[in-house]
């Protein structure tokens, strides 16, 4: 590890996090992978089995310290997430709340809680929002709210005195559609041409990690992955 | 009950939600209270007992059941919150992060819930955001991005297809400073004139509750509470 960069990955066996995690390696990054569940690609994992935020917040502490020790990290990206839909009448509407909130907002805020501690000065953490949470989503209300939670942390951790180290940068990808398995299984006639490939989101990844802060899209950003005919545009919002 | 007009509020134990229940029952309306401990003054309380979001759910939604039967609501307004800071760097942050989802966030998606049930066709729904909250809030960054939630759930309730009733209207009141017992303990040397008197909310719920829905402002706005030598401008965001 010694000679290498490093990152963290959070939410590294889920789809997108296991294409970070690839390419990363194949950059020759040293990786550290925080998921449920082990990725035994990673050079280490941190796994989370506690049921609250608080005790998520502790185990997550504590295995990144038996890991780095005083080390700092170059890189640390959430890519944990998922989706449930359900407007206020659906009998599911407080469940998968419920599940948006842990998915995204609490890996969120503990990938942020773990940047103030670990990130290098000149470091980048990147969030996982959502395009469609930019607008009002009443047909997925939970998923709306915890992305646009995410989006409201990103713009407190690029402000002044965030708790984030001095000349860091935060960024938060909002893809539309992510060209995963499960969004291939559950929309096999969609037109797959629009969604975005995870390779595009990897590369786009480390891109960031390997430039300076000045080179990187301006901290605080919000960025747009739009994908036409199997290309992808990113777009910064204002 | 048979012939008043009936509200449900959600914090109803709170500074304001007392407040809001004493008003609302000078004016002869009949009172439902939910919070974790009991309102005297209301006609009826539901507690919460529960410590996970989807336990509340069953708690409030048969609680309410055994007190309304068949019967809907005119109104409701959850005035459920609290105040924690903190940014990333801080050792509470997550702590109040917790909190402020718990007390802001879990309240709201419940009284949501609540109204997708029982609230009345051109019946109210109020919920409470916060006017720091439109912006980032590098010093409370559990506290902005709890409240930023509420103001995207505000927005996708206010939508088509939401799950709330025909009709009704959403808004959600943007406080500065209430002018709380506890505000005034913490910050007595603050500006009082510039804080929000609970009276002034209070009144504005009522007269809100008492319009149909072309008087109100439109469903889905975010009503700043400005207030300056002791009197409070409202402002609608748009």
């Amino acid at each position: 590890m010694s000679n290498m960069k490093n990152i963290l990955i959070y939410g590294a066996r889920g789809a997108l996090g296991s294409a970070c995690v690839s390419h990363f390696k194949k950059q020759n990054w040293w990786v550290l992978a925080v998921d449920l569940a082990e990725n035994p690609e990673a050079n280490a994992n941190v796994l989370i089995k506690s049921q609250t935020l608080i005790d998520q917040e502790n185990e997550v502490l504590s295995g990144i310290e038996s890991s780095l020790g005083s080390k700092k990290l170059h890189a640390l990206v959430c890519v944990a997430g998922g989706w449930a839909g359900g407007n206020a009448s659906s009998k599911d509407f407080i469940k998968n709340t419920d599940l948006m909130l842990k998915q995204s907002l609490w890996t969120s805020c503990l990938a942020a809680r773990v940047a103030s501690k670990y990130l290098n000065d000149g470091g980048i953490l990147v969030l996982t929002g959502a395009q469609p949470a930019l607008d009002a989503t009443p047909g997925m209300i939970g998923y709306g709210l915890a992305k646009s939670a995410v989006h409201h942390l990103t713009k407190s951790l690029a402000a002044p005195k965030s708790g984030l180290p001095e000349s860091s940068t935060v960024l938060t990808i909002l893809p539309v559609t992510l060209d995963t398995p499960m969004n291939r299984k559950f929309m096999p006639n969609a037109d797959h041409s629009t969604w975005t490939p995870l390779d595009f989101v990897a590369t786009t990844l480390h891109s960031w990690s390997e430039q300076s802060s000045d080179q990187r899209p301006k901290s605080g950003s919000l960025v747009s992955l739009f994908t036409k005919g199997g290309e992808t545009k990113l777009e910064t919002n204002q």
